[in-house]
C-alpha cells in the first residue's frame, strides 16, 4: 500500500518535505494546500499532486496523512482538526508557543486516538544519530554530561523575532529536544543566563540573542547549551556526550572539506551557512521515519509529548533567565 | 528545450545516471537499452522511460544524446555509431583498453564532428572541484607538486582483473586524469614501480596490486601516485597540491563524522567503503555538466581526448613498471 | 643581577619549579626548605642549593624571593611572613580555602607593600596564551561567550578530597581564573549545578564530582564550565571563545600525535594523563614570568587579588549548587 | 659511572647537544673544542666544561666519548682518529659526501672495533617513534607502502648549496634513512625525478630544489618521497605507512595548536619554521640513546653502516634523476 499524503503549507520547508516524499517509493503526495495559490501551484507542478483546500483534504477519505508546515499559530488547530478526521499527522515544531494550548491540543489528540509526529529534525541528522547509536551500544558507559553548541550564522529579522516566541521557544527548543534525546533521563531543573550581545533591537523586542543553559536530571546528569544568534563562521551545531567510560561527539559540517595552507596557516572553509543545507539529510530521514511509522504501526517519535516537554523546558528557561533561579520543570 | 536522453546499459552505474537525469529539470530520460531485459525494465519502471533496442535509439530523431554504460569492449563501437547518428555522447571511461582502437575511434568522432564527454567522475567531486578552484584563484601560486593517494577497500575478483586491462588502465587511469586536472601542464615522462603485495592470484594473472608512480611535466612539475588494491580502513582518496605560495588538499570522506574517545584513544569511523557512496555527488554533477554543455554548446570536458591521454599514460606506466625506465609519453 | 630564590616545599611541584629556575640564566636557587629532610636534600643534591629552615631563609638578606609550594593551609601565613621580610613571593594557588583568611592576608601584603604572584599556571600554557593573543589582536571582535571544558583523568583519593576544599575551590578554581583571563570583564553572577556521578564516596564526603557552571558578567558576557573528576580518555582541557567577529579555540594536547587506521576506524592516542605532563611548558613559563616581573619591576600577574577573586567565585558556586540560585559575587 | 663526553664543534647543533648532555644525569660534558675560540668559550661558560684542543681531547684518558658536530668534510677524519683513540663516537650525518671515503672510514672503524652512532635524529622524534612502535606491535600488519613528505620552509643560501652535496645527499638523506627505518626491508632500486622549480640559482649550481622518489625493496614494498626546498606553510614533515591490516601516520607539528574561525573559515597557525624547534625532542632523545648504548654496551643505532647505506641511496638517486632509469643500489 502506498501512503497518500497531503501537504499543508507550501513554503520553504514544505518544498523540502515534498521532495522527500517524491523520493520515497512507499508514499505519494496527492494534494497540497496553501493560502497563497502561487506557492501551492509550484509544488503541484513539480510533483504532479492536486491543489486543494484544507476542507477538501480533510474530507478526502483517500488521504492517510498530512504534513503540517503552516505558520506556528495554526499548528494546534490543524492538529486537532486532522486528528479528528482520522489522519496521521506530521507537524513542524512547535505545537504552539503556549504550553496550555499545546496541552489542550494533546488532550484532544489522545481523546480521538490521533497519531502525531513532531518535526524535531535534528534527531535524524546522520551524525547525531550515530552519536546516539554509540550511547545505545554502551560505548561511553553511563551518560553523565552533555554539551550542545548551537549558533545561528546571523540573527533573523525583527519581524520574525516578534512572532518567534523568543530565543528559548524558537531556537533553544531544538537543543532541549536534543538534550533529552541524549541524556536518557528527564530534565528536572533549568538554569539559564541570557543577554543581548548581538543586536540591541532584539533586546528592544524583549528577547535575548545569547544564552547559556544548564539542564539537570533527577540523578544529577547535566547538559549545557550555548546559544548565539550570530556566528560569523557559519551554522555551528555540535554535540558532545561524556559518560563513565568515554565520550562521543559530532563535529560541525561544512559544504566542502578542503584545506589551504600558506604563510598565514592552514585554513578550512566556513561551515554551512543555512539550516536547510546543514540538515538536508535530516529532513529526508524524518519524513522517511514518519512513513515507516505509518507503515509499521509503530509509535511516532518524536511525539507530540516530546514537543510539549520541550516547550515546558523553554518556559522554565524564560523564567530562570529572568528570576536568576533554578526552575523546576513541570509538564 | 528539454534534452532527451537514452541510456545504453542498465547496470549499477546506469541506475546512478538515470537517477541524476530524473533530478535534472532540463533533461528527460526517454529510453533505455540493455541486453538483459530485466535490468532495462527496472529502470523503465522507475523512470517512466521506454525500453528500446540500440537500433531504435539510434534511429530515434527525438533523442539528442546517449549515456553509454555498457561493458568496456563495446564503448568504441558505440561511440562511433552514435557520433555518426548525430547524437551527443556521454561515455563511461575508458574509450577502449587499446590505445590504437581509442585513437581510431576519436578520428571517426572528429570526422563526423561528434561530441563526446568521458566519465572521469572524480573531476566533479565537490571537494576536488574546490581544490581546483583554489589553484585557479591563485591561492597556492604556481603548481609544483601533486600527491594523489588512491586505494581501494579491497581487490576485485579474479574474473574482473582478467578483463580490467590491469591496474594502470583500470584504477590508476582515474589518477592520471586527476594529475592532469591539477598539474596544469601535460605529462612528459612516467616512472612506475609495481608489485604484488595483496593477493598472489593477481600476480598469477599478470597484474599488480600495489603501485607507485612519478609523473613529470616538461617544466619539471611532478605528481606522485600511490595505489593499492586493499585498504582496510576504506576507500582512500586524497589529493594534495603544493605550489609556490602554499598548498591545498582534500581529505578523505566518511559517511558519518563522529568521534568516540575512551581509554584506548579517539576514534573516528572508517571511510566510505564503496566508490558509489564516496562519489555520489560527483556522479550527479558530471551528468549535470554534460547537460550544461549540451544546452550551452560549450566544449565537452573531460573530452574523449582526455580519455585517450589517460590511456597513453597507463600504457607508459605498464612499460615503466616492466623496464624500470622512465617512459616518455606519446599521444 | 641574578635573582636569588628559595624554595619552600620540596614536593612534586617544588621539583618542577626548581628545574625551571635551573634553566633560567637570570635566577639561581640558593636554598630549599621542607619539613621532610629527604625531599629537601634531593633538591639540594640536584641543584646545588643549600638546605635551610624557614627561619634561616626569612633572615637571609641575600635571598630576593621565595617560591611557596607547601601545603595549602600554610600559604596565607607564609605569604604574610615573607611579605613582611621584604621578599617577593610566588605562591601556589590558593592563598587559603577561606575567603576571609585570604582577604586578611592580602591586607597584610598591601600594608607592607609586598609583591605576590599566584600560581595559576594555565594562563601560561602556550596554547591558551595564543588564544588570549588572538583576542587581544581583535581577531574575534568583542568577546561574548567562553566555553571551558576541564576534566581530570580520575578522581583523587578520599584523603585528598577531605582537605581539598571541594571541587569548586580545588578544581574549578583554575577555570574561574581562566574564564576571567578570557572574558575581559569581571564576573557578576555564578550559576552552578553539581552532582555525584563518578564515585559515591565523594558524595559521602560532602563533595561533588561533576559540575556545570554559568558565569555572567555585568554586560551579559557568559562563560560555561564543564567539570568532571573522571575522563577515561585523559586530561581534557579545552577552551573556546566566541566573539562578535569569530571564535578561537585551543584543543586538547596528547603526548604523541599519530593516527592508526584500520577496519575499526581512525584512532589517535589518548590525551596526556597527568597535569604535570600536560602543563610542562606552562610551569616553566610562569616561573620565567615571575623572574621577568622581579627584574623589570612590573606588576605580578596573576596577582594575589586574582587568587582572592577566584576563591570568591568558588564560594559563590558552592552556594549556587546548594541553593539552586544565581549567586551574585562579592569580592 | 658517569660518562665523560667531549664536544667537537660548538656551533648551532653543538649547543643543542651540550644542553641535552647537561640534562642527562648519567653523563657530563667535560670538554669542548672549536676552531672559533668564542664559540667554544660560550659553551664552556654555560656548562662549566673545559675548552680543549682536538689533540688534548684525543689524549685525555678520562674522556669516554665524543660528539662530532664539525663541518661535514672533517667527519671521516675525526671518526677514524677518535675510533683509534678508543673513544665512542656520536657523529652528525653524513660520514662524508663521498661513498668511497665513507666506506674507507667504516673499514678503519671496524678494524679498531670502534663504536659509532650516526645522527639521524628523526628516528628519535617521539611521533615517528610511535609510528614505528605501531608497526612493531603489528597494528598495521605487513608493511607495504611508505609515504614521506619532507619540505623545507625555504631554500638555503647558494653558499650552502655549493658544499651540500646536492639535495639528495643533503636533504633526502634523512628520508632515505626514515624509509629504511619504516620499510623493514632493504631498498633495491631507486627511481627519482628532480627539477628546479623554486630558485633558478639552485639549478645554476647544478642542483635541484624539487624531487620525487620511489624506493622499492626486493619483495616489492614501495616508499615514495616528496621533497621541496620551499614550503610557505612551514617545515612539512609527515610520514605514513600503509600495511596489510591498516595504516599509521604522523602528522605535522606546530608550535601552538589553536584555531581561529571567522567568515573566511577555520585557520590553524603555520607549522614550525625551523628544524631545530621541530625536532627539539628528537635531538635530546638521540643523545640519550647514545648514552644508553654506552652504558648498556648495546649496539649503536643508527650505525655508521646506516649512514653509508643512506649515502649509497643518495648516489643512486643522483644517477636516476639524470639517466631517467631505475637504479639498483649497491652498498
Amino acid at each position: 500500500m502506498v501512503t497518500k499524503l497531503a501537504l499543508l503549507g507550501a513554503g520553504r520547508i514544505g518544498k523540502v518535505h515534498a521532495k522527500a516524499i517524491a523520493e520515497d517509493k512507499r508514499a505519494k503526495l496527492v494534494a497540497v494546500a496553501d493560502a497563497f495559490a502561487e506557492a501551492a501551484n509550484a509544488i503541484a507542478a513539480q510533483t504532479g499532486c492536486a491543489v486543494k483546500t484544507i476542507e477538501e483534504i480533510e474530507a478526502d477519505k483517500d488521504i492517510n496523512a498530512v504534513i503540517i508546515c503552516t505558520p506556528t499559530n495554526t499548528h494546534a488547530d490543524l492538529i486537532e482538526r486532522f486528528a479528528k478526521a482520522g489522519k496521521a499527522i506530521f507537524c513542524e515544531k512547535p505545537i504552539d508557543l503556549d504550553v496550555a494550548r499545546a496541552k489542550a491540543c494533546l488532550e484532544t489528540v489522545r481523546a480521538v486516538g490521533g497519531k502525531v509526529m513532531l518535526g524535531f529534525n535534528r534527531r535524524f541528522d546522520p551524525h547525531f544519530q550515530a552519536v546516539r547509536k554509540e550511547i545505545d551500544k554502551g560505548s561511553i558507559g553511563k551518560v553523565e554530561m552533555v554539551t550542545i553548541t548551537s549558533r545561528d550564522p546571523g540573527a533573523p529579522p525583527a519581524e520574525y523575532i516578534k512572532v518567534s516566541g523568543g530565543i528559548f521557544r524558537d531556537m533553544t527548543i531544538h537543543d532541549f529536544d536534543m538534550a533529552r534525546f541524549l541524556l536518557g533521563e528527564e530534565i528536572e531543573t533549568v538554569q539559564a543566563s541570557a543577554s543581548v550581545l548581538v543586536d540591541p533591537k532584539i533586546g528592544e523586542l524583549g528577547d535575548y540573542d545569547s544564552a547559556s543553559l544548564i539542564l539537570t536530571t533527577k540523578s544529577g546528569r547535566q547538559a549545557i547549551i550555548s546559544n548565539s544568534r550570530r556566528a560569523s563562521y557559519g551554522y555551528d551545531q555540535r554535540i558532545e556526550v561524556h559518560g563513565s567510560l568515554g565520550s562521543v561527539s559530532a563535529e560541525n559540517q561544512r559544504p566542502v572539506s578542503i584545506e589551504v595552507a600558506n604563510k598565514d596557516g592552514y585554513t578550512r572553509p566556513p561551515l554551512h551557512d543555512f539550516f536547510m543545507t546543514r540538515y538536508t539529510a535530516a529532513y529526508a530521514a524524518e519524513i522517511s521515519a514518519f512513513i515507516d511509522a505509518l507503515e509499521n504501526g509503530t509509535p511516532m517519535a518524536p511525539s507530540a509529548e516530546d514537543g510539549l516537554i520541550a516547550l515546558a523546558l523553554a518556559d522554565a528557561a524564560v523564567k530562570s533567565a529572568k528570576d536568576k533561579s533554578a526552575v523546576t520543570v513541570s509538564y
